[in-house]
């Protein structure tokens, strides 16, 4: 199993490929989309979705990982930061790839252990548990923790459930 | 020229398109989409775009209006409304579309005269305007007046600039 972790940001969008074969862990890659703030937005989310585009099309993943957010800092940064991971979920959603979502102190719990942990103790166990020889940026890092997550649930059978992306019910309505 | 506004949301997304021809507004139609929440976010995303996509497939607008946001009730909903937003900007780039944004103030006081015009009055004023038959739904509606807010200015020349859909910065950087 090929799992796509993505951390999306309105700056910095980190990704990280993660395989599991019958319990072995290998880190594929990972890396971060920067955009330019000089940019306009509709800008930096075409670089965000054709990049993840292209992450999706080289790798081949067969799932895709992303961070619940249920908060930001405030409304404005909480907006564009749901532009960047509507992006993203659209362009796992368009390769038909099933989306699967976990808290913050889920994906730190199935890392280091409690869901407290700080983004620094997650970024070296991350690198501990791949056996990175680079330090992973904190963006890539928290992607790859996310993937690593996924694939212990998945492992564990705890049921958990991607969204899958087929259009069951669309509602395009002309009124006039 | 012809405008498509959109009115993203996370349940309802509002679209309208109007012609402008030497001042005079020629209403082409307005819609909704509808995504059921039942349905994952994923699958509702790829709705709102697959639809947006269709609309401009089939009526080949110029450019794209959305309102600005700055607030929302609260950072769970700012979230799932960047969501919605952030794939609408991102259909409009993919078909090399500009992107103008306007504050709902702003659209306000082009349509009714004053910046804290109710959501009825809008509704009203953009029926009066395009001389439609049928009362626009609200999202619909908010749309339309978002077109008609960007043709006024564009007539005024006051300067406004869309958002260019071209990638100038592009920035993938593979870390490992």
């Amino acid at each position: 199993m090929r799992v796509l972790g993505i951390d999306p940001g309105s700056h910095i969008t980190g990704y990280g490929i993660v395989d599991s074969d019958k319990g072995n862990l290998t880190h594929i890659c990972n890396g971060s989309i920067a955009t330019d703030s000089k940019n306009s937005l509709t800008v930096r989310l075409n670089i965000i979705f054709d990049s993840i585009h292209k992450v999706i099309c080289e790798f081949t993943p067969h799932a895709v990982v992303v961070e619940e957010i249920f908060y930001a800092k405030n409304a404005r940064s909480a907006i564009m930061l749901g532009h960047a991971r509507g992006v993203a979920m659209l362009c796992a959603a368009q390769h038909s790839l099933p989306v699967f979502e976990y808290s913050p102190m889920k994906i730190k719990q199935a890392i280091v252990g409690y869901g407290n942990a700080t983004k620094e103790q997650v970024q070296k166990m991350v690198k501990a548990i791949l056996n990175i020889n680079l330090m992973p940026k904190p963006d890539a890092s928290d992607a790859l923790a996310a993937a690593i997550c996924h694939i212990h649930h998945y492992r564990q059978g705890s049921g958990v459930r991607g969204q899958g992306s087929g259009v069951k019910n669309k509602t395009l309505v002309p009124d006039t």
